[in-house]
């Protein structure tokens, strides 16, 4: 769960990516980057915490010329310290080198140990590291290098890669991540995990960057190189539609409200609740999918719940501990709206369980005569290891109960799921997705030697 | 703008506090603070910044007792610094007092001027600190001592006071401000501006601290008295239901959700569109009447537009402007909703007319066929002096310009507002509202001497 | 233990008194702060820390004007709190005033009782916010006003007040602290508590305010007034020479520097070591005085401790504790010098004798063939109430022990202090002298109200 | 200009180190780190600033284990960024490695070049990040990998290396650097650049680590080994003697208080000043040679020149700028110990002569009646390659200038230095120094490739 950004070729290039990183903030808030370069250097600045936190007007005075990639990263691997920000810099073969990663390496423990065996120190305990060190090793242009080495690498990344004089963004051959290019008005591409962050520089967004596509861009301007010879089936993260990306993004090829709203009606007719007075959204995640099933169920459509703008922030909980307290931090009852009806809420997943049954006591304090929960994906039952943060899969409350053990767990009245059919049906855009999550169909192996570090720096 | 909690006889008041304040932050982001009382001391901590922000664990350990008030600030007055910031806490004749104010005073530049010249100092620029002079200054016990200084003071406060042995709670004559009482879990009584603030610590509502009541906690108890003998009409503030207050908050015996879908679906009445394709909002604000007005109206309601949880922090402008940059980092549209569409959208109000300009814009540019703009309430035509943070009468937009001048500014295809029977009729609860913003008609007369400081200290 | 400086018609007013503050921080380390003024307002920043901490460009820049007074605090009352930093600034009979305090009142609490029975709010725990309520309740100009509540303050106070248009310096009828008066290069008077601050801004010494004497600078330049009509003996604090005031200063017409050689000249003749093999100093406050010692006794001088640059600030020791920690981190021994010699090692006063035990200790585990120590002062008897930070008089090792049981205590080979008539011998300059705190003659009555705040502010 | 620090086996040993940095904050402020080992974790923290800035209780806290190493460092590389503080560590062939260094490489610019070549990535612009590629590139023991890196590596070093399971201190052959070893009360080695370190933990000095010694400790004890077969002539740093060591040290088998006393008399007998009245030292590092000469002079010794405590911080200079603003602030006169008098000033050495030359007019202005300056060592003419932060020698006035022209520039009646001569006889203990500074003799041939980054991180 990360996000990239880059730009080429635009004045202020570090406030342009500053802004960039913005509109790509939800895809990470634990700590936020910017490298530029100007000359024959690079200039880097990465701290933890939210884009608007972490950079000021001196900071991004620090980072001068029109060049430049940036990061926000929502760890993935326990205590998130600063070493693990991005984009990750270092001096490299004569000249310097930063990158910026979103998504998770399946072979990283593997490729580590060979490395270190050979002599290469690691700073971080990134797998992100992993390419850096096996660029190093590799010989020729950087294009040459990436040809070499990223064969040997698996899983899912969507990179973004600058040096003094270049910039090269490669997305894996499954396509795992998003990564679209655009067009900034000045006339030099954009690149971002999604449109969301284009429109806030005003670029326009042209194309994805392919799977298994290298899109290198210098001062002569861009060039397309295949990452190898063959290529397998696209394997877009489908969870990025349900719950990750941005509802005014597009990715994949469709639009992600869109689907969305599909997802709601489908589920609306795959699972409908008879008697229902009234369709609420989890706020927001849920509330496209909601809007869906209220349309095609012709049940009226509520706000709910209402989501606190203030929530997202570390509270101090009394020792006499609250009721539901992470809850009602961030979503409260609008009690008149549930007082004696039938409430169908919707939400977009379930992962443990914990939070959902939070919300289903909430609605029946607030009254509600039945609570019907409608998830608008199927049961969760397979951790992600191509780079969302799921739990482990023991973890995960579909894994180890049935649908009715669920909805005994949370309280609910009813509990109903969409089909994986419906699913794939609602999906738009591009065709070839991973749903692993859902049916454990990995479609690359999943790694064997974990990944994890000796030596703690703390910031 | 502002919002006041207290608890009295709950374990780790300050945490609660802390809490309580969490469900009041929408009326202040600037400062907050807490003061608790233990023994014959009071302890107090207060900072810029929003809740999460101000307190730590350890400023919440450095306030004991089981005693506490609390209060979120959105300066009214120019740069808001810290000894702005409330409670307001003093040594006070041979003890220690503390005061936590919601309103404005009318007559403070008078009473200060005539405080001043006896030998009174003024330690901040806050109306708040004429009250405490005036306590200073009578005699008797402190509800003594309010019957004989309140009738000397004019405007809107709603006010929680702290002594190392007694609580009081007061509102003003007219009850400008809401000020409600709940009972925690603990038994004791909670004091707060809205019922948002009692839902998120357990405790239950009770009822509202009357215009011109003041509840008096001590360990023997609650007792109610009166701030005069006479008491004029109610003027409860009618913008509090139209914008300020949360959602699911009960405020002046109303439901502020139910009364925001009845202004909707009043405004669908009033002001229909012909050939409407979808209703969106300006959320968060602009959600219920917008609901409202598509339930109404029989168009299908839709998020058109996008709201970042990310926005209300300072944000760095590049100089190479951005076209509607303050717009678009808080919204975004969801092009496939708008596009070729004949668009409602719906606001709660229009101040200075620059963001709904940007609205429209954004609207167009995302391709909407035709753009009608819809507000919850007549032509914001007057300058507030009773607590809300409203420019001066000549910065809005409706005191100089018709409604179709305004439409043409907004480059709307139509602009129209609520009516102001379509307002009161749609607000329901205790009767009795100051509308002097639509209308011109202040309940109590306007200051005539300007309060301004003469010491500036920063930190 | 503090220092005041001021200065009238300079450019870059707060950056002139930002050096002067750092020529007195050794009369203070806790706070710093400076009030300037411009126009008809003041402006004010003060922190704890030192001044080269609390201060910084943008702080400075938000000082205008071309006047200002500051102030460095070494608290006397406990935990010093931001509040209770200086200068003290208050809006005051519609104009604002600020005051800086060098001293202590010894009826502060009586005073204040009856101010707050009249009504006056206290925000702080001073015993100088007492001066400004007696003003605000005053009337007539800021000179009548000191006039007619001067004499009704008993104690120490050096003072520097500001407000927009004037500034005054008072000195106490007993002048206890020092306070002089020196020309800028401008022209404009500048007001230090000691000379070392006005070498650093480049101003020239003129004279000393006079004990009982107000001096008043404005627009059209300086008058000089009384305090009231009779005027006590002098009782300049002896204790100012010993230890409190910079060797490079002049303070009370004398050189600190010659004094303390004479000092150490006296006791040498006074308390000889027979066989001595070196005389060494307690740096820094000792050195001058064991200078004196050697040269009289022609025994070699010798850098037998090392102060480190490093010590002073708050250090964090091992539970596992080390001896003589507290000394170690600030004083080290040169062991060559000090092995097998017979040791003279002088130091300016003992307090509670813990420190010049450790020193005695850390001497003999350097080897050293004897201890003898000899100390500038006579024995420290009495607590100080007119300024200087002493502990209670039953911590005064001197109140409970005679000599021979301090060397006992001490483990030293011998121990001896200055007579009471040396110390007076040596002192030149402007006669009269408060010697308390050896004789318990004091000249002005001690408390009997103890003056304690009820309200804590963290900040 | 650095010091490093190690214990193995000692409770808190986070704590010992912290304490041991105190006792060599001198050899660097700008940066302080300490890394610690427990199982098969290393820790680290570090910081820009001073030890008691650097490290608070959490710090030290997360800093577990009973072994560590520490690092002061005065950045000799333009501008200091965190990402050179030392200790340095990274995760290494399947373990982790932490290293201090203090000293500089002549050769570390062709190292890093083949190493980069070869594929390895450099996170740091310090030469000791060579030592570390090195280590991983070669196969063995880490004894086994030193002993085939080290002859490849050219320059001065005097290192402290930690591994989960064992420390390992090294010094280069010439010995450039002191490095000592003692041992603490519970029996463990420690090993500190200086013997002050040493003493404020209560461990005792044993030996100092030999030139060209690598000293290994584990579980099992300590054991000796050497870096190569060949052992050059040891050329120990005699400007640690002259200036940076502490004077109540013992480095190089010599009391650093007793050289520096050896120099002032010395000098005293080399370059006598007829009628002088009075010697006075620039303190502190001029102090004991100034006592020494003074002593040989039979010439009263006085402290004519004050030192601020508070000094060393940055300071902000008024605009309208002050005459000697920098030594002001630092040290300012005794005036009548000066006025009038032929007065001996007693510096260590002059580097660009600028500071000289303010020290200079600060006594005439004082009212000296002469002033001669007296240098305790020769016309330092070359710049240092082995670790001392020396400008270029193009900065050093004595490269370019002849002794009279520089005594012209200080506007001193007359100047002299100590001859090469006189401080070789002074300067006792193991025989063998590198005086190239003064002779321009450089042992190890100094760099022929600038060792320069090309990746600005700012933190």
């Amino acid at each position: 769960m990360c996000g990239v950004f880059g730009v080429w070729g635009v004045p202020e290039a570090s406030r342009i990516t500053y802004l960039g990183l913005h509109g790509l903030q939800h895809r990470g808030q634990e700590s936020a980057g910017i490298v530029t370069a100007r000359g024959d250097q690079l200039y880097s600045f990465k701290r933890m915490g939210r884009v608007a936190d972490v950079f000021n007007e001196s900071a991004l005075d620090a980072l001068p010329g029109t060049v430049a990639i940036g990061h926000v990263r929502y760890s993935t691997q326990g205590m998130s310290i600063v070493k693990n920000a991005q984009p990750f810099a270092v001096e490299f073969a004569g000249t310097s080198l930063a990158i910026a990663h979103n998504g998770n390496l399946t072979n990283a423990g593997e490729l580590r140990a060979e490395l270190e065996a050979a002599g290469s120190l690691f700073h971080t305990t990134m797998d992100t590291e992993v390419f850096v060190h096996l660029l190093a090793r590799a010989k020729g242009t950087l294009v040459d290098r990436l040809q070499k080495v990223l064969p040997r690498v698996r899983g899912a990344y969507s990179l973004l890669i600058l040096t003094p004089d270049q910039m090269v963004a490669v997305r894996d051959p499954h396509g795992f991540r998003p990564l679209i290019v655009g067009r900034a008005p000045s006339g030099g591409p954009v690149f971002a995990s999604e449109s969301s962050a284009l429109r806030l520089v005003e670029a326009v967004a042209e194309r994805e960057v392919e799977p298994g596509e290298i899109v290198r861009v210098d001062a002569d301007g861009e060039t397309s190189h295949r990452v190898g010879a063959s290529l397998p089936q696209p394997h877009q993260c489908i969870f990025e539609h349900i719950y990750f990306a941005r509802p005014d993004s597009q990715i994949f090829g469709a639009r992600v409200y869109e689907v969305r709203k599909a997802i709601g009606r489908r589920l609306a007719r795959e699972e409908p609740v008879a008697d229902a007075d009234v369709v609420i959204p989890v706020p927001d995640s849920g509330t496209a999918a909601a809007l869906g099933y209220a349309q095609e169920a012709g049940v009226p459509y509520e706000m709910g719940l209402i989501r606190s703008h203030y929530a997202g922030r570390t509270f101090i909980e009394p020792s006499s501990s609250i009721r539901h307290f992470g809850v009602k931090l961030k979503l409260s009852p609008v009690e008149h709206v549930i007082r004696d009806r039938v409430v169908v809420v919707v939400d977009d997943s379930i992962v443990r369980g914990t939070t959902s049954r939070k919300i289903v006591r909430m609605l029946r304090e607030a009254g509600a005569k039945a609570v019907h929960m409608r998830i608008a994906c199927p049961p969760t039952k397979n951790s992600c290891f191509y780079g969302i943060d799921t739990p482990t899969t023991a973890e995960l409350i579909a894994s180890t109960h049935s649908v009715d053990a669920i909805a005994d767990f949370l309280d609910a009245d009813s509990l109903a799921y969409l089909s994986i059919d419906g699913l794939h049906d609602s999906v738009t855009g591009r065709p070839g997705f991973c749903d692993a999550c859902f049916t454990g169909n990995y479609p690359v192996p999943v790694p064997q030697v974990r990944f994890e570090g000796r030596l703690t720096e703390r910031d």
